[in-house]
Protein backbone atom coordinates (compact mmCIF):
# COMPACT_ATOMS: atom_id res chain seq x y z
CA UNK A 1 0.00 0.00 0.00
CA UNK A 2 1.23 3.95 -0.81
CA UNK A 3 1.46 6.40 1.12
CA UNK A 4 1.66 9.71 -0.01
CA UNK A 5 3.11 12.86 2.31
CA UNK A 6 1.97 16.41 0.30
CA UNK A 7 4.05 18.55 1.49
CA UNK A 8 6.73 16.09 2.61
CA UNK A 9 9.84 18.15 2.42
CA UNK A 10 8.28 19.93 5.48
CA UNK A 11 9.15 18.94 9.24
CA UNK A 12 6.44 16.75 9.55
CA UNK A 13 6.45 15.08 6.37
CA UNK A 14 9.96 14.01 6.54
CA UNK A 15 9.09 12.44 9.99
CA UNK A 16 6.75 10.70 8.53
CA UNK A 17 8.66 10.00 5.74
CA UNK A 18 11.81 8.51 7.25
CA UNK A 19 9.64 6.67 10.10
CA UNK A 20 7.37 4.98 7.77
CA UNK A 21 10.65 3.74 5.60
CA UNK A 22 12.40 2.27 8.43
CA UNK A 23 10.01 0.95 10.36
CA UNK A 24 7.47 -0.47 7.59
CA UNK A 25 7.70 -1.84 4.16
CA UNK A 26 5.01 0.73 2.58
CA UNK A 27 6.46 2.78 -0.03
CA UNK A 28 6.66 6.18 0.47
CA UNK A 29 5.83 9.18 -2.02
CA UNK A 30 6.95 12.50 -0.93
CA UNK A 31 5.08 14.88 -2.42
CA UNK A 32 5.84 18.85 -2.98
CA UNK A 33 4.29 21.55 -5.06
CA UNK A 34 7.89 21.19 -7.01
CA UNK A 35 8.33 17.99 -8.40
CA UNK A 36 12.47 18.30 -8.31
CA UNK A 37 12.35 19.35 -4.65
CA UNK A 38 10.49 16.45 -4.21
CA UNK A 39 12.89 14.09 -5.57
CA UNK A 40 16.12 16.07 -3.91
CA UNK A 41 14.56 15.37 -0.19
CA UNK A 42 13.25 11.61 -1.30
CA UNK A 43 16.69 11.16 -2.15
CA UNK A 44 18.01 12.75 0.85
CA UNK A 45 15.74 10.54 2.87
CA UNK A 46 16.70 7.22 0.91
CA UNK A 47 20.34 8.06 1.64
CA UNK A 48 19.67 8.73 5.55
CA UNK A 49 18.48 5.31 5.47
CA UNK A 50 20.68 3.31 3.74
CA UNK A 51 23.22 4.75 6.27
CA UNK A 52 20.87 2.57 8.85
CA UNK A 53 21.00 -0.14 6.62
CA UNK A 54 17.66 0.13 5.67
CA UNK A 55 16.57 0.31 1.80
CA UNK A 56 13.46 1.86 1.63
CA UNK A 57 11.14 2.83 -1.53
CA UNK A 58 10.93 6.93 -1.28
CA UNK A 59 10.33 9.22 -4.95
CA UNK A 60 9.84 11.90 -5.19
CA UNK A 61 6.67 13.57 -7.14
CA UNK A 62 4.89 16.85 -7.18
CA UNK A 63 1.98 16.98 -5.04
CA UNK A 64 -0.94 15.86 -7.66
CA UNK A 65 1.17 12.96 -8.73
CA UNK A 66 1.60 11.93 -5.07
CA UNK A 67 -2.39 12.02 -4.59
CA UNK A 68 -2.97 10.16 -7.37
CA UNK A 69 -0.34 7.00 -6.66
CA UNK A 70 -1.25 6.78 -3.19
CA UNK A 71 -4.01 4.96 -1.79
CA UNK A 72 -3.46 7.06 1.83
CA UNK A 73 -2.45 10.37 1.33
CA UNK A 74 -0.80 12.68 4.47
CA UNK A 75 -2.16 16.36 3.54
CA UNK A 76 1.66 17.81 5.60
CA UNK A 77 1.22 21.28 5.16
CA UNK A 78 0.10 23.98 6.88
CA UNK A 79 -2.97 25.14 8.18
CA UNK A 80 -3.29 27.96 5.42
CA UNK A 81 -2.35 25.95 2.67
CA UNK A 82 -4.40 22.70 2.90
CA UNK A 83 -7.45 23.83 1.39
CA UNK A 84 -5.26 24.89 -1.51
CA UNK A 85 -3.46 21.59 -1.87
CA UNK A 86 -6.42 19.67 -1.08
CA UNK A 87 -7.79 21.39 -4.46
CA UNK A 88 -4.65 20.95 -6.17
CA UNK A 89 -4.72 17.22 -5.51
CA UNK A 90 -8.51 16.55 -5.91
CA UNK A 91 -8.00 14.89 -9.02
CA UNK A 92 -6.47 11.93 -8.07
CA UNK A 93 -8.55 11.79 -5.06
CA UNK A 94 -11.72 8.93 -4.93
CA UNK A 95 -13.26 6.80 -2.82
CA UNK A 96 -10.41 4.18 -2.41
CA UNK A 97 -8.08 6.90 -1.17
CA UNK A 98 -7.84 8.15 2.36
CA UNK A 99 -7.03 11.51 3.10
CA UNK A 100 -5.25 12.19 6.28
CA UNK A 101 -4.97 15.49 8.01
CA UNK A 102 -2.58 16.37 10.74
CA UNK A 103 -2.78 20.13 10.32
CA UNK A 104 -4.03 22.67 13.39
CA UNK A 105 -4.81 25.99 13.38
CA UNK A 106 -2.70 28.01 16.52
CA UNK A 107 -1.61 31.27 16.80
CA UNK A 108 0.74 32.92 19.10
CA UNK A 109 1.17 35.98 21.72
CA UNK A 110 2.84 36.92 24.73
CA UNK A 111 1.61 34.21 27.29
CA UNK A 112 2.25 31.12 24.81
CA UNK A 113 0.30 29.80 21.88
CA UNK A 114 -3.63 29.19 21.29
CA UNK A 115 -5.61 27.00 19.54
CA UNK A 116 -7.75 28.86 16.95
CA UNK A 117 -11.22 27.11 16.01
CA UNK A 118 -12.11 27.64 12.64
CA UNK A 119 -15.70 28.15 11.95
CA UNK A 120 -16.03 24.68 10.46
CA UNK A 121 -15.44 23.79 14.09
CA UNK A 122 -11.77 22.32 13.06
CA UNK A 123 -9.51 22.49 10.52
CA UNK A 124 -9.71 18.80 10.03
CA UNK A 125 -13.54 18.90 9.76
CA UNK A 126 -12.19 22.48 7.07
CA UNK A 127 -10.26 19.50 5.52
CA UNK A 128 -13.20 17.46 4.86
CA UNK A 129 -15.06 20.05 3.73
CA UNK A 130 -13.05 20.58 1.08
CA UNK A 131 -12.06 17.31 -0.40
CA UNK A 132 -14.03 15.36 -3.29
CA UNK A 133 -17.19 13.87 -1.61
CA UNK A 134 -16.13 10.32 -1.93
CA UNK A 135 -12.96 10.50 -0.28
CA UNK A 136 -13.07 9.87 3.48
CA UNK A 137 -10.90 11.81 5.96
CA UNK A 138 -9.18 11.18 9.09
CA UNK A 139 -7.64 13.38 10.97
CA UNK A 140 -4.30 12.01 12.47
CA UNK A 141 -0.77 13.07 13.73
CA UNK A 142 -1.69 16.36 14.74
CA UNK A 143 0.11 16.02 18.52
CA UNK A 144 3.17 14.07 17.06
CA UNK A 145 6.92 16.24 17.63
CA UNK A 146 8.00 16.57 13.94
CA UNK A 147 11.58 17.15 15.02
CA UNK A 148 11.60 13.51 17.77
CA UNK A 149 10.10 11.55 14.38
CA UNK A 150 12.80 12.70 12.06
CA UNK A 151 15.89 11.86 14.93
CA UNK A 152 15.79 8.07 14.27
CA UNK A 153 17.57 7.24 17.10
CA UNK A 154 14.68 9.05 19.63
CA UNK A 155 12.59 6.69 21.22
CA UNK A 156 8.82 7.58 20.50
CA UNK A 157 6.22 5.76 23.18
CA UNK A 158 3.71 8.49 22.72
CA UNK A 159 0.29 8.14 21.19
CA UNK A 160 -1.54 9.84 18.18
CA UNK A 161 -5.21 10.45 18.15
CA UNK A 162 -7.62 9.15 15.53
CA UNK A 163 -11.04 10.77 14.46
CA UNK A 164 -12.87 9.87 11.37
CA UNK A 165 -15.02 7.39 9.51
CA UNK A 166 -14.62 3.51 9.21
CA UNK A 167 -13.28 1.55 7.25
CA UNK A 168 -10.58 4.42 6.55
CA UNK A 169 -9.73 4.87 10.04
CA UNK A 170 -8.84 1.38 10.86
CA UNK A 171 -6.72 1.89 7.45
CA UNK A 172 -5.25 4.79 8.86
CA UNK A 173 -4.88 2.86 12.21
CA UNK A 174 -2.66 0.03 10.25
CA UNK A 175 -0.23 2.88 9.05
CA UNK A 176 0.66 4.59 12.02
CA UNK A 177 0.68 1.66 14.53
CA UNK A 178 3.41 0.57 12.08
CA UNK A 179 5.51 3.04 13.05
CA UNK A 180 7.98 1.70 16.39
CA UNK A 181 6.44 3.03 19.68
CA UNK A 182 4.26 4.74 18.30
CA UNK A 183 0.29 3.46 19.48
CA UNK A 184 -3.23 4.84 18.36
CA UNK A 185 -6.13 5.75 19.83
CA UNK A 186 -9.28 6.62 18.70
CA UNK A 187 -11.35 9.69 19.79
CA UNK A 188 -14.65 8.81 17.70
CA UNK A 189 -16.00 10.60 14.45
CA UNK A 190 -14.74 13.89 12.79
CA UNK A 191 -16.57 16.03 14.77
CA UNK A 192 -14.34 15.33 18.26
CA UNK A 193 -11.53 16.70 16.04
CA UNK A 194 -11.52 20.45 17.90
CA UNK A 195 -10.33 18.95 21.26
CA UNK A 196 -7.24 17.15 19.89
CA UNK A 197 -6.67 19.96 17.55
CA UNK A 198 -6.47 21.87 20.84
CA UNK A 199 -3.75 19.68 22.34
CA UNK A 200 -1.11 20.76 20.08
CA UNK A 201 -0.38 24.29 21.44
CA UNK A 202 -0.70 23.22 24.63
CA UNK A 203 2.19 20.42 24.11
CA UNK A 204 4.25 23.80 22.90
CA UNK A 205 3.54 25.97 26.10
CA UNK A 206 4.80 22.81 28.16
CA UNK A 207 7.70 22.40 26.70
CA UNK A 208 7.85 26.29 26.78
CA UNK A 209 7.02 26.47 30.79
CA UNK A 210 8.78 23.27 31.64
CA UNK A 211 12.35 22.86 32.54
CA UNK A 212 13.57 19.16 31.17
CA UNK A 213 10.74 18.43 28.56
CA UNK A 214 10.69 19.52 24.93
CA UNK A 215 9.77 17.90 21.52
CA UNK A 216 6.62 16.57 23.43
CA UNK A 217 4.18 14.14 22.63
CA UNK A 218 1.60 13.03 24.92
CA UNK A 219 0.12 9.49 26.13
CA UNK A 220 -2.81 8.67 27.44
CA UNK A 221 -2.61 6.01 30.67
CA UNK B 1 -0.05 23.89 55.55
CA UNK B 2 -4.10 23.28 55.28
CA UNK B 3 -5.52 22.37 52.44
CA UNK B 4 -9.46 23.07 51.49
CA UNK B 5 -11.25 21.43 49.43
CA UNK B 6 -14.79 23.08 48.15
CA UNK B 7 -16.94 20.59 47.12
CA UNK B 8 -15.00 17.85 48.82
CA UNK B 9 -17.83 15.50 49.05
CA UNK B 10 -17.69 15.13 45.14
CA UNK B 11 -16.06 12.92 42.71
CA UNK B 12 -12.60 14.59 42.30
CA UNK B 13 -13.27 16.30 45.63
CA UNK B 14 -12.81 12.51 46.85
CA UNK B 15 -10.39 11.70 45.09
CA UNK B 16 -8.19 14.58 45.99
CA UNK B 17 -8.78 14.27 49.37
CA UNK B 18 -8.01 10.34 49.71
CA UNK B 19 -4.44 11.32 47.86
CA UNK B 20 -3.43 13.77 49.55
CA UNK B 21 -4.71 12.11 52.89
CA UNK B 22 -3.09 9.06 52.25
CA UNK B 23 0.25 10.22 50.52
CA UNK B 24 1.11 13.58 52.63
CA UNK B 25 0.88 15.18 56.07
CA UNK B 26 -0.99 17.87 55.28
CA UNK B 27 -4.82 18.77 57.07
CA UNK B 28 -7.24 18.20 54.29
CA UNK B 29 -10.50 19.97 55.19
CA UNK B 30 -13.21 18.66 53.34
CA UNK B 31 -16.06 21.52 52.05
CA UNK B 32 -19.57 21.54 51.40
CA UNK B 33 -22.33 23.55 51.10
CA UNK B 34 -23.51 21.71 54.43
CA UNK B 35 -21.45 21.54 56.96
CA UNK B 36 -23.29 17.95 57.91
CA UNK B 37 -22.88 16.65 54.57
CA UNK B 38 -18.91 17.39 54.89
CA UNK B 39 -18.17 15.88 58.46
CA UNK B 40 -19.94 12.77 57.49
CA UNK B 41 -17.76 12.70 54.38
CA UNK B 42 -14.48 13.36 55.71
CA UNK B 43 -15.50 10.75 58.75
CA UNK B 44 -15.86 7.88 55.77
CA UNK B 45 -12.94 9.13 54.10
CA UNK B 46 -10.73 8.77 57.04
CA UNK B 47 -12.08 5.16 57.88
CA UNK B 48 -10.95 4.12 53.78
CA UNK B 49 -7.44 5.43 55.10
CA UNK B 50 -7.72 4.12 58.76
CA UNK B 51 -8.14 0.81 57.22
CA UNK B 52 -4.79 1.65 55.20
CA UNK B 53 -2.78 1.98 58.18
CA UNK B 54 -3.42 5.98 57.53
CA UNK B 55 -4.31 8.34 60.36
CA UNK B 56 -4.80 11.24 58.28
CA UNK B 57 -5.70 14.52 59.31
CA UNK B 58 -9.36 15.41 57.80
CA UNK B 59 -12.42 17.03 58.78
CA UNK B 60 -15.33 18.60 57.04
CA UNK B 61 -16.57 22.31 57.67
CA UNK B 62 -18.78 24.34 55.06
CA UNK B 63 -17.54 25.97 52.51
CA UNK B 64 -16.75 29.11 53.70
CA UNK B 65 -15.01 27.89 56.77
CA UNK B 66 -13.25 25.11 54.83
CA UNK B 67 -12.06 28.72 52.60
CA UNK B 68 -11.36 30.49 55.52
CA UNK B 69 -9.00 28.20 57.41
CA UNK B 70 -7.04 26.76 54.57
CA UNK B 71 -4.09 28.18 52.84
CA UNK B 72 -4.89 26.62 49.72
CA UNK B 73 -8.52 26.36 48.54
CA UNK B 74 -9.48 23.65 45.56
CA UNK B 75 -12.64 24.61 44.55
CA UNK B 76 -13.82 20.89 43.10
CA UNK B 77 -16.97 21.99 41.45
CA UNK B 78 -19.00 21.60 38.69
CA UNK B 79 -18.46 24.95 36.76
CA UNK B 80 -21.77 26.41 36.88
CA UNK B 81 -21.80 26.63 40.32
CA UNK B 82 -18.35 27.66 40.31
CA UNK B 83 -18.83 31.93 40.37
CA UNK B 84 -21.12 31.55 42.80
CA UNK B 85 -18.82 29.09 44.81
CA UNK B 86 -16.49 31.34 44.76
CA UNK B 87 -18.59 34.12 45.88
CA UNK B 88 -19.83 32.31 48.86
CA UNK B 89 -16.11 31.85 50.00
CA UNK B 90 -14.70 35.37 49.25
CA UNK B 91 -14.69 36.56 52.73
CA UNK B 92 -11.93 33.50 53.66
CA UNK B 93 -10.11 34.69 50.32
CA UNK B 94 -6.95 36.93 50.72
CA UNK B 95 -3.68 36.89 49.36
CA UNK B 96 -2.52 34.54 51.64
CA UNK B 97 -4.07 32.12 50.10
CA UNK B 98 -4.18 30.25 46.63
CA UNK B 99 -7.59 29.17 44.59
CA UNK B 100 -7.30 26.54 42.39
CA UNK B 101 -9.61 25.65 40.15
CA UNK B 102 -10.05 21.96 38.07
CA UNK B 103 -13.08 23.32 36.39
CA UNK B 104 -13.94 22.56 32.87
CA UNK B 105 -17.18 23.06 30.94
CA UNK B 106 -18.33 20.84 28.07
CA UNK B 107 -20.95 19.68 26.64
CA UNK B 108 -22.20 16.43 24.61
CA UNK B 109 -23.64 15.17 21.78
CA UNK B 110 -24.34 12.49 19.70
CA UNK B 111 -20.28 12.03 18.84
CA UNK B 112 -19.06 12.97 21.82
CA UNK B 113 -18.40 15.16 24.80
CA UNK B 114 -16.94 19.12 23.60
CA UNK B 115 -15.13 22.13 25.32
CA UNK B 116 -17.41 24.92 25.74
CA UNK B 117 -15.47 27.71 25.78
CA UNK B 118 -16.56 30.55 28.39
CA UNK B 119 -16.63 34.49 26.83
CA UNK B 120 -13.65 34.64 29.53
CA UNK B 121 -11.44 32.70 27.55
CA UNK B 122 -11.51 29.49 29.92
CA UNK B 123 -13.44 28.48 32.85
CA UNK B 124 -10.25 28.74 35.11
CA UNK B 125 -9.88 32.83 33.82
CA UNK B 126 -13.85 32.96 34.75
CA UNK B 127 -12.47 31.63 38.14
CA UNK B 128 -9.94 34.56 38.23
CA UNK B 129 -12.36 36.78 37.22
CA UNK B 130 -14.62 35.98 40.24
CA UNK B 131 -11.88 35.77 43.00
CA UNK B 132 -11.39 38.81 45.37
CA UNK B 133 -8.34 40.78 43.21
CA UNK B 134 -5.50 39.90 45.84
CA UNK B 135 -6.10 36.27 45.92
CA UNK B 136 -3.86 34.29 43.29
CA UNK B 137 -5.68 31.49 41.18
CA UNK B 138 -4.26 28.86 40.03
CA UNK B 139 -5.46 26.28 37.19
CA UNK B 140 -4.57 22.39 38.12
CA UNK B 141 -5.87 18.73 37.89
CA UNK B 142 -8.23 19.23 34.66
CA UNK B 143 -7.15 16.26 33.56
CA UNK B 144 -7.39 14.03 36.59
CA UNK B 145 -9.24 10.85 36.54
CA UNK B 146 -11.45 11.52 39.94
CA UNK B 147 -12.39 7.56 40.29
CA UNK B 148 -9.17 6.49 39.83
CA UNK B 149 -7.86 9.18 42.18
CA UNK B 150 -9.94 7.75 44.73
CA UNK B 151 -8.86 4.27 44.17
CA UNK B 152 -6.03 4.20 46.24
CA UNK B 153 -5.13 0.95 44.79
CA UNK B 154 -4.81 2.59 41.60
CA UNK B 155 -1.41 3.91 39.81
CA UNK B 156 -0.97 7.12 38.59
CA UNK B 157 1.82 7.56 36.42
CA UNK B 158 0.22 10.76 35.26
CA UNK B 159 0.13 14.49 34.68
CA UNK B 160 -1.14 17.39 36.06
CA UNK B 161 -0.75 20.73 33.83
CA UNK B 162 -0.52 24.26 36.27
CA UNK B 163 -1.34 27.20 35.17
CA UNK B 164 -0.84 30.61 36.91
CA UNK B 165 0.82 33.33 38.75
CA UNK B 166 3.89 32.63 40.60
CA UNK B 167 4.48 31.97 43.58
CA UNK B 168 1.42 30.94 44.22
CA UNK B 169 1.95 28.29 41.08
CA UNK B 170 4.74 27.00 42.76
CA UNK B 171 3.09 26.36 46.03
CA UNK B 172 0.27 24.37 43.96
CA UNK B 173 3.25 22.56 42.18
CA UNK B 174 4.29 21.78 46.01
CA UNK B 175 1.11 20.13 47.05
CA UNK B 176 0.26 18.05 43.96
CA UNK B 177 3.79 16.66 43.41
CA UNK B 178 3.71 15.14 46.99
CA UNK B 179 0.94 12.90 45.82
CA UNK B 180 2.36 9.51 44.25
CA UNK B 181 2.80 8.78 40.79
CA UNK B 182 1.34 12.43 40.33
CA UNK B 183 4.06 14.98 38.22
CA UNK B 184 3.36 18.57 37.51
CA UNK B 185 3.72 20.24 34.46
CA UNK B 186 4.05 24.04 33.83
CA UNK B 187 2.12 25.65 31.01
CA UNK B 188 2.63 28.96 31.83
CA UNK B 189 -0.01 32.14 32.36
CA UNK B 190 -3.71 32.12 33.38
CA UNK B 191 -4.01 33.08 29.61
CA UNK B 192 -3.10 29.72 28.34
CA UNK B 193 -5.69 27.77 30.19
CA UNK B 194 -8.07 26.95 27.65
CA UNK B 195 -6.02 24.63 25.57
CA UNK B 196 -5.72 22.31 28.88
CA UNK B 197 -9.71 22.42 29.96
CA UNK B 198 -10.30 21.02 26.32
CA UNK B 199 -7.73 17.74 27.43
CA UNK B 200 -10.65 16.23 29.77
CA UNK B 201 -13.79 16.18 26.59
CA UNK B 202 -10.30 14.46 24.46
CA UNK B 203 -10.25 11.81 27.42
CA UNK B 204 -13.39 11.17 27.69
CA UNK B 205 -14.04 10.43 23.79
CA UNK B 206 -10.45 8.23 23.85
CA UNK B 207 -11.64 6.51 26.63
CA UNK B 208 -15.33 5.84 24.99
CA UNK B 209 -13.66 4.98 21.67
CA UNK B 210 -10.63 3.01 22.34
CA UNK B 211 -10.91 -0.73 23.46
CA UNK B 212 -9.00 -1.44 26.81
CA UNK B 213 -8.65 2.19 27.42
CA UNK B 214 -10.58 4.07 30.61
CA UNK B 215 -10.70 6.88 33.62
CA UNK B 216 -7.74 7.98 31.18
CA UNK B 217 -5.12 10.74 32.55
CA UNK B 218 -2.06 11.97 30.43
CA UNK B 219 1.69 11.87 30.59
CA UNK B 220 3.61 14.23 28.35
CA UNK B 221 6.60 12.45 27.06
Amino acid sequence: MTVGILGGTGDIGEGLALRLGHDTDRRVIVGSRSADRASERAETYRSQLDKRGRSATIEGLSNAEAAAAASIVVAAVPPYYLRETIDSVAAGLDEETVLVTPAVGMSGDEAGMHYDRPGAGSVTELAASTAPDATPVVGAAHTLPAGRLADLDADLGIDTVLVGPEPAKSRVRDLFEGIDGLRTVDAGPLANAAEIEAVTPLLINVAEYTDDLEALGVRFR
